[in-house]
């Protein structure tokens, strides 16, 4: 099945570009978000953007576990948008659990229908004097390599264009 | 007319590129400078840029009303080249007001002489921790994408090289 | 003779890409590092990597002399790795001296062996507060820019992809 990796920095139009290729495989899609509402600002964010998307869009949540939601999506919907996978490394990441990577990028592989997956490029400006902050871009680097391998096309955003890394 | 936008990071070729791509397109040009001297330093700096660009360029200051200056140059000049957003969009938010990105994309736009706009891309690293930081590089981001859509060719500069990004 | 700069953020796979690309000329390689052994662990650290490349890999150590290490490589070795400029360059800084960067890139360009250098690209997050790190970056992108203009292939590293910048 048609995989897809959106990988871009901050305001780089990932979202929209990821959106737009899901909404062109069907009529019927599952949208995976692994943000989480913390506070009523988050909520109310969130629930504006599920009314953005509309009715041919169903929202899970997948905080943690990302994999087996995308298992459950597979089966009742014509494409996935999971956003984003930086966000859920980071919810790992502060659980102080080592996150499944291997089992995400199998789900990735196994799942029927296509699938589109947002990413942020985190490594690319100067190193962090906090070592958080460098321990989760270099886990955040690990993460994007291990998922551009296992998919079939990836493109980094640049002011909302896409550039071609593979395809 | 022919529109380029030219994105990259630090040291990365953004401006000389941009001038040789102008200055390919005719005799006389305009350079329209956002930076501010602010300090005697600053502005020995922005005296010996523009005597290294030499006569046939005529320099602009315009630290908050680019629009207008676009507008203004296209009448005199073969050609024009901004230098650069990223500093004019820091310029309006240090004012505390909202940036015309609109106004700034129609004046492009319109502009009767090919035009090159230089700005930084500065969302490829670790997110901040500072709000202000975050803020500002999400309004990058935005006025690239804004900038990035009506311009016809868009490169990224990596170490002096150019990227194709839109053409 | 063949010369390529492989450029990304961390972990994008720059270093293994590199390495392939060398052990795919020939039997016997050099690999010259610009780590320093510090500390007790980076001493270990150091190790592994060694042991990990193999037989067919010479280590040489060259934390500030770099052009020497690359003319005496040459003679010795069918292909030639440098990993990492960047860290080479934080070398100089750090013994607050001048990084001797035309006669690097003398030393490449007269090289009689296929050679790879990496390096990071540091300058595509937010202007650091910090003043030593603002002048790095600017350093880190200047040196990039020589060496770009001086080898015949450079790529930037994308979640472990290669995306063309110079062929």
């Amino acid at each position: 099945m048609s995989t897809l990796l959106v990988l871009g920095g901050a305001r780089s139009g990932k979202s929209r570009f990821a959106e737009n290729w899901v909404a062109a495989q069907g009529t019927c899609f599952a949208y995976i978000a692994t943000a989480q509402a913390l506070d009523e600002e988050m909520a109310q964010r969130i629930e504006r953007h599920r009314a953005d998307r509309g009715d041919a869009w169903q929202t899970l949540e997948a905080p943690m576990d990302l994999a087996g939601s995308i298992a459950d999506a597979g089966g009742n919907s014509d494409a996935i948008l999971v956003d984003c996978l930086t966000l859920w490394l980071s919810n790992w990441i502060l659980a102080e659990k080592h996150p499944p990577v291997s089992e995400l990028v199998e789900a990735v592989i196994v799942c029927p229908r296509p699938i589109a997956l947002v990413a942020n490029e985190v490594g690319l400006g100067i190193v962090p004097d906090n070592a958080l902050a460098r321990r989760f871009r270099d886990e955040a680097g690990r993460l994007n390599q291990a998922v551009a391998a296992a998919v079939e096309q990836v493109v980094l955003m640049v002011a909302g264009l896409p550039v071609e890394v593979k395809n």
